[in-house]
């Protein structure tokens, strides 16, 4: 491979891996089950709180529930900070901030942010999340040590 | 043109269009009339609530109008959501969240959340909005669905 | 230097310059001094509401002191905005919106939400940030005129 097309190959890993973690918002907001599901390996975990999602199917069932379709019902909006990607060969780890906002009678509130740690892989389909840890940035030491890279 | 070149002008591609987005909030929230209707093409569209804004002038009066001006006296920022992006030759489509923050007595309110979808024209002078369609995420699925891309 | 590589090289600039400003947020707000205080030169200056911050010492203070240590005991988030880049050479400024969300009893607040100008150089390190002016958009016409790029 030239040096020019491994440049080029970084910085293709870099924009791919940021289109993985902006799909993920308007994908859930939208009410998008398979779309979400299919940013996950098949054997992928979301790792959120109360309850893990394991595998990419259990990340469908979520939004498909009846307390997803209540949050978008409601009006919801899932957004998530700029993350910072470090890719070494076939995996990459990307840290950011995610934020809720939920509708009000008269405005939006700001109902959970959160730190996220996202391990990915190179696969046939693209860069997709083997595992996404996602924990409330509420004053945990560990939710904020999530954020090192 | 070569595989090379091809693969760098889909990346360029990428970078100008997240570029147009990004663009939007600081014009619009510095007052700045001429570099917000620049985004669009001459004939583009603002489909906003409750009137769209027919026309890149269009844009540029309502910068310059007596509500955002009034906005901007109070503080305002436009924050937008990481797009997603799917260039095809000449046009793009990109959706993404957008968040009106407003200055209250004590912080900030969270005033407007809304879903875009953004459609883009490659012109001489780059990547213009030949149309953006903007809803409140107030529950209503129209405005979920602009999600999808 | 090539056509090719030209474009390759702005391109760099570009994403490299994203992760510079994507890099701030995580690193406050885990409480990674180091890492904070080497996105700047080292005499970088963050011109920031009371007290600028001369040097990148001084920004690992900040992070160190008990007053940030505070907020990220209380659950905190500092997220950027997408910056608009223009690059010259080896010097860029970028300019984007920052908002710092902090934790309440029953969600978080909108603490603050400012402009950023951000004056970055070329080093032999990779882009560093020689100066960065924050101001609360609270109004303030010099706030709101940061965001013109």
């Amino acid at each position: 491979m030239s040096s020019l097309e491994a440049r080029l190959q970084r910085l293709e890993d870099q924009v791919a891996i940021l289109a993985v973690v902006a799909a993920y918002g308007p994908a859930v907001d939208s009410g998008s089950a398979g779309v979400a599901a299919e940013l996950f390996t098949q054997d992928g975990v979301y790792d959120v709180s109360p309850t893990p999602l394991v595998g990419a199917a259990a990340v469908a069932e979520m939004v498909d529930s009846p307390g997803h379709q209540g949050l978008i019902g409601r009006g919801c909006a899932h957004l998530q900070g700029i993350p910072q990607i470090a890719v070494e060969g076939d995996t990459a780890v990307a840290v950011n901030h995610s934020v809720v906002l939920l509708k009000t009678p008269d405005g939006f509130d700001v109902w959970r942010v959160a730190a996220n740690r996202w391990e990915l892989r190179r696969t046939p389909e693209g860069w997709k999340v083997a595992r996404r840890v996602n924990r409330l940035l509420d004053g945990d030491p560990g939710a904020a040590a999530l954020l090192r890279l």
